[in-house]
């Protein structure tokens, strides 16, 4: 015989079984229907792309950890790392197909090469809606309401979006003369939730001095409401009247919808890249803070200016999937206990194989899911079996097949003599509440 | 200005736009679903493995086709090419995590360097489902009562599964005495549909001999009906009862279930691989023979043998989504008329956005799906971007937003003065019957 090969996973990568997936799947459904809900639409992209494409203007990080190689064709070629820039590329390839404003949503895989020690995984879901096409207090306040009514279709009622306008953070900056160390200056501000004010204090202090940090800092520390915020904003930038105005109009239909309990006006959150240009925002579960932001985004100016002249400007947010599943089951809001199906037909009887499935698919027409044990064996192992998988509820067929016994497992409690239809039911009110 | 990227693909990878990519997922959605409604359990493997796993012993087509190289690591890598040996790694790995026997399907992107002249793509989507750990008729029936119901879920009835079994014909071989041509035999063979009988018959003497041909082609010939065809391979294989009693099972199942109509048993199908050892499958469009088989598979012995030492018999099958989407759209089964909303709210007055959004919430909790155009402009250019968009209803908002006008674009029929709740209930009656 042959020597084995060793079944193993590359670091980083992981197998979903079937607990997890099954709760992956769920998530990803309750979000697509919701998005759906909204008009969004769905779109996919391929993994592989020219690296050209990926990389873009290229720089820094996102060079070192995409996966890049040189295919059969001698083409270099990459994994995507994200979903924007295959968005990016996807507009400008189809923009004559698509009316403008374009709204999409795209779950799917993303690949980085990263250090795995900070427990980050190479292989990852991310779960991305924009509309493009529009610079509207309309659309800025849909990606809100919508990562808001996202949360509460999943099962997460308690959350809170922290949002901020960059162009009133830039007006700022250029007031106190110091536009020209914007982006140092965004990094610093930026960590606050990490590393905490006085670590920020003195990398500001470093930056622009102690005079200017003392005005940004007074910027980012938010009022008792968001009124107050917004109003403290007003006095400290001054000349940003038209972003406070959008900052505003946000706000007021927040209030109009009824969801502004929910919405933190945050002027610390300005998101690091250079890429936003308007509203940005950062979603946090209020049970778990410490996990970080599940939902993140902004308004950019230009999506796809690196692939066409069309100027497109937009505004999305992005939910990592998987910080965010680790979230709910730390929250027991996930839905892992449920096995798949809701009852077994037992087999004692070889002879009455075909029976077994006829009885079985007749139960899944009345919305049943069952499975069917496909060996013959002692009725005991196969109790044992069906409880490891979770299945609650047993299906043991009656003499030659017209009448069964209904067996709710953890009861160890038997109802006999069915038909096939009094057993559905009888199966329907043991099982009723269990997910789909 | 810097210089514009070209915004192309790479050959063989699409994007998919809405129309398609919402067909796509209602398909995989369908299926999932019928699926867990048999107790079948979803998992999910990374697109990304060790060479050494995927390619196992290696050879061939697969090695030339494989997306193959060092990643940053240095660790020789690979993309999965399909979905079998991704399990097969998966089950060894946990075996012990895992009740046996286990039902899983997989619907999942793999990816191969083919040559796309003959209109292969290099990213496709295949769908897996396999029971594993058992070796029982039950077995092999429920995964061809599956195939049946998977198609019928998502609105294709009229297919027919076409089966046989590879023991009966090693055994019609061995019986021949040239079980040591059985691969070239069964190479052969397999093309029949494609190439004719004629042609097979002239290879097949090349390989056998006329004697030897004779006694092939009689046994690959279909009777009037599946018992004659068993009689009439029972007659040139005697040797091998116990297959042909498991042949027989199945189709008496096939008979209590009320599916045989669309069952032919098919001494043909061999399917080329000798990874085969029991029955096997394969599945046509009746409408649409000409695109091939779009479900295939069948029983064997040890699936993860490159792996453990466990012996893991099993039956299982793929489904191949892109061919089967391409069938759907020449039948009109698909679904890609039918744009994502039903209704879209109009805008005609900024100050009004956060009451747009307040009523196209409330018609949500209807269960009505809600666009909101996110810029006013005339209503002209808003009626067109909702027939674009193959939204068939508008909502235009009268005075201060208290009531609201619904417009069915096609007929342009209006009905003002409804109060939200009213304007939800006739939005209702006019998109009954559009596709979730």
């Amino acid at each position: 015989m042959a020597e084995l090969i060793e079944p193993r996973l590359l670091k980083g990568f992981r197998d979903f079984l079937p607990r997890d997936e099954r709760e992956r799947q769920r998530i990803e459904q309750t979000l697509g229907r919701t998005f759906a809900a909204f008009g969004f639409e769905p779109i996919d992209t391929p993994i592989l792309e020219y690296t050209e494409i990926l990389l873009g203007k290229g720089g820094g990080e996102t060079d070192k950890q995409i996966y890049r190689f040189d295919d059969q064709g001698g083409r270099d070629v990459a994994m995507r790392y994200d979903l924007t820039v295959p968005f990016a590329r996807f507009m400008a390839l189809h923009l004559h197909d698509l009316p403008l404003p374009f709204k999409r949503f795209h779950i799917a895989k993303v690949f980085r090469g990263e250090n795995t020690q900070r427990g980050r995984y190479r292989e990852f879901v991310q779960c991305d809606f924009d509309i493009v096409g529009s610079d509207s207090a309309s659309a800025d306040f849909e990606i809100v309401l919508l990562m808001d009514r996202s949360f509460r279709a999943i099962g997460v009622d308690e959350v809170r979006i922290h949002l901020s306008h960059r162009g009133v953070f830039n007006s700022l900056l250029a007031g106190l003369g110091v536009a020209d160390r914007g982006e140092q200056v965004l990094r610093a501000v930026d960590k606050l939730r990490k590393i905490g004010e006085a670590e920020v204090r003195a990398q500001l202090e470093e930056i622009t001095g102690t005079a200017v940090t003392d005005t940004i800092m007074a910027y980012v520390t938010r009022g008792p409401d968001n009124e107050s915020t917004l109003e403290s904003m007003r006095k400290l930038a001054p000349d940003a009247e038209r972003d406070l105005g959008r900052l505003g109009e946000v706000l007021q239909a927040a209030r109009t919808v009824g969801i502004s309990d929910r919405i933190v006006l945050d002027p610390s959150i300005t998101r690091g890249l250079d890429y936003y240009t308007g509203i940005v925002f950062e979603t946090f579960l209020t049970a778990l803070p410490e996990i970080g932001s599940v939902c993140s985004g902004g308004r950019y100016d230009n999506l796809a200016s690196l692939y066409t002249k069309e100027r497109l400007p937009g505004v999305g947010t992005s939910i990592g999937l998987d910080r965010l599943m680790a979230g709910l089951e730390e929250l027991s809001v996930a839905d892992t206990q449920t096995g798949g199906a809701d009852a077994i037909v037992l087999c004692s009887d070889g002879t009455l194989m075909g029976r077994y499935h006829a009885i079985a698919d007749e139960l899944r027409t009345a919305g049943l899911r069952i499975d069917v044990f496909p060996e013959c064996r002692k009725l005991g192992p196969q109790y044992t079996f069906a409880e490891k998988k979770g299945v609650p509820v047993a299906v043991i067929v009656e003499g030659a097949g017209d009448t069964v016994t209904v067996r709710e497992l953890q009861s160890r409690t038997n109802t006999g003599g069915l038909t096939v239809g009094d057993a559905a039911a009888v199966i329907q009110s043991l099982t009723a509440g269990r997910a789909l």
